[in-house]
């Protein structure tokens, strides 16, 4: 068994129960996943076996304020921006075990690669692993990163608290990766992140790689519809404010909006109602209140924008169609990143190099590449995700499709660093 | 302060927090009604009441095995058929306190009114009390006219169990009011309900009195509707199988049929999904089940059938048109019920006497009448609610309109009892 697939099914049992190690996706138990969100002690197991690998790998360890995790590897030209390379190891409730923790582990294994060719870097390559990528304890994503780029203030970032009431500062504290590592980011940086798609397009095209191009924006429409609650039996048709009928014309004008504007600008719009309550959810009560969520996204901010003012329309529309009234709220919208074209084509050519089949392509998904693509040049690649499904037990990528990843990151982690 | 409105008053306040008396519309607190499900020490207590109104209008007590209070006021007659009037005490939760409870009162208020005219009823008159009309604690609503009437079997009644698990059986023990009384019902019986209406219909038109010639037949149909869970940021929009957006579609349908089939047979079918929940249902995430819940009436069986069949057909045809697949439930359908000519005619000749305008109509809700006009000729009144609201704190009838319920009920207690 080669080493990086060691790596990750040992990585695997951490979070999942009675520390299970899952070697093919035969094993996989559909009710029993991994869970290890920032601060439980599978996040500390995860971590600590990260560092010990790094460790065995030559890099010199350092931890920053806010828990992310560098190992450095010099390069001969001490004053050159470094190649960052890697991920997060924080996993969602019940989530897989190679979302995040692939980029990690991955990045060791081509830094060990480099070193076994005896490959000679002028500039240092380091192996990076984010805090709190997923937000599963502290809801809020991208937390590591974020706090590295300067997104979010130190303090800020320290004191974002989760679902147990404790800062981040204090988790940090109790798992003892408050370190007082202060990265500066260069301009002369890159940053490359290898993870699993999370969707179904490679899988679907057979194709073993994807080299991202752009990072989908996101935003998020959260509506609360009143109309009013009413007796089932008593209430002819005619005397009707209906929520829940507003708000299945606005289920179904965000699928076909979508899909249209998709398909007339050719864009990878999508938009989803992936959140809906019912009040009060009786069988025999006209609903008299709806709330739904809204999630919209797009690599392009135009069409992602056509669609957001589209559905804002439709949903202060429904006010005196169904004679409800409609509260919106829009959250801060994530605009959509394009990652470094120069990263992109260090990559194209590494894949062809190493003569390995890939597509371009985009997430829709947030990762940490996109927060770092502010600072630095950005590139990130894609490895399949069986049948598309990811932050379930279910979630899996084949051992051959991560050693072809492996191979063209090893590779382009050369080219940027020679 | 006139006797019914004082009763009516007084039995409000059980059930309500601090027992506290409400006595017009501006006192109602909307967030605090009356709750006095079966089995509640409001229940006993509003019940206790009742007796001791009915013994102090010189009725002869009786309590049935299921609970059922009867009040009776012998006739002239001894061998006719008796005229039963009355209705329910049990209350949902935090709901009105004229829904049930004033069919009751009016009942020994009209009585009263009887023996204070002097009026010689040839036969008996008899005030009844129902257990479990509402089906708030025990789940299964007209619990107690359903085993009268032998529409369920006596062991079956007194083992249906409460949400604390304890049998219909045991809370009459506990109360005290497991009776021994055995009603056998006679063809020559009538019986009449008086209860507000739980709809805008009366409200709306401005009219104090109802005429009820049908009461509506209900089905429910529940279906289970799976697609597949999925990112909704990287499933692109043409390879979902999204459970939400199937889901929508049927809302609409129920709405578009139930208004389409009532406009062109001139029926009052009614169609509403009520109850929708969307499993993850978190905002990012493609619903992958909906479970809805619909809730279909009519007083005509082949409309309602009509749009039942509809419903099922729309249902099974999303498998194809969405990629989902749906479970389809239906319990036992009630039928329509059509209430006696008879005394339709009666109460609309006590109405004309007594110069009150009135309506003939139709109840969209279940009542105990239903149950009854299986076995003895029944009819009802009802009163108007304000805003048609009911089940809810905001439930209410004008003093006024109670007024004149209860002297067309009076006259119609004349009219069937002489």
């Amino acid at each position: 068994m080669n080493r990086i697939k060691e790596d990750l099914i040992e990585a695997g049992k951490f979070g999942r129960e009675q520390q299970r190690r899952v070697e093919s996706y035969a094993e996989l138990d559909p009710e029993k996943g991994v869970s290890r969100p920032e601060g439980t002690p599978a996040n500390r197991q995860i971590r600590n076996f990260a560092v010990q690998r790094m460790k065995a790998a030559g890099l010199s360890l350092k931890i920053d304020k806010f828990g992310n995790i560098f190992g450095r590897m010099p390069g001969m030209q001490a004053d050159s921006g470094s190649v960052m390379c890697g991920s997060h190891l924080e996993s969602v409730l019940n989530g897989g075990q190679f979302d995040g923790a692939l980029g990690v582990f991955a990045a060791i294994e081509a830094v060990r690669r480099m070193q076994a060719d005896g490959f000679q870097n002028e500039r240092a390559v380091e192996v990076v692993a984010f805090t709190g990528e997923e937000g599963s304890a502290f809801g809020q994503g991208l937390l590591g990163s974020s706090a590295l780029c300067g997104k979010l203030g130190q303090s800020e970032a320290l004191s974002v608290t989760n679902t147990e009431n404790k800062s981040l500062a204090e988790v940090l504290k109790q798992s003892g990766y408050n370190g007082d590592f202060e990265r500066e980011l260069d301009n002369d940086d890159t940053f490359v992140e290898m993870h699993i798609e999370q969707g179904p397009v490679l899988d679907n095209a057979q194709i073993p790689l994807g080299i991202v191009e752009n990072i989908t924006g996101v935003a998020w429409i959260t509506a609360t519809i009143k109309g009013m609650e009413n007796h089932a039996g008593t209430t002819p048709m005619d005397m009707r404010r209906d929520a829940l009928v507003a708000a299945a014309e606005a289920v179904s004008f965000v699928r076909r909006r979508a899909n249209a504007i998709a398909a007339h600008y050719g864009s990878p719009t999508v938009g989803t109602v992936g959140r809906l309550e019912v009040f009060p959810n009786g069988i025999n009560i006209i609903p008299g209140e709806v709330r739904i969520g809204i999630d919209i996204r797009d690599v392009r901010k135009e069409t992602m924008q056509h669609l957001m003012d589209d559905t804002n329309a439709m949903l202060k529309g429904l006010e005196s169609t169904h004679g409800v009234t409609v509260q919106i709220q829009t959250p801060p919208v994530h605009d959509p990143v394009l990652l470094s074209p120069e990263v992109v084509q260090t990559i194209e050519a590494a894949a062809q190099k190493t003569g390995i089949r890939y597509m371009k392509m985009n997430s829709g998904a947030g990762h940490d590449a996109q927060i770092m693509a502010g600072r630095v040049k950005a590139g990130m690649i894609f490895v399949p995700s069986r049948n598309g499904i990811s932050h379930s037990p279910l979630e899996w990528t084949d051992w051959e499709d991560i050693e072809r990843g492996v191979c063209v990151l090893t590779q382009t982690l050369k080219d940027l660093s020679v």
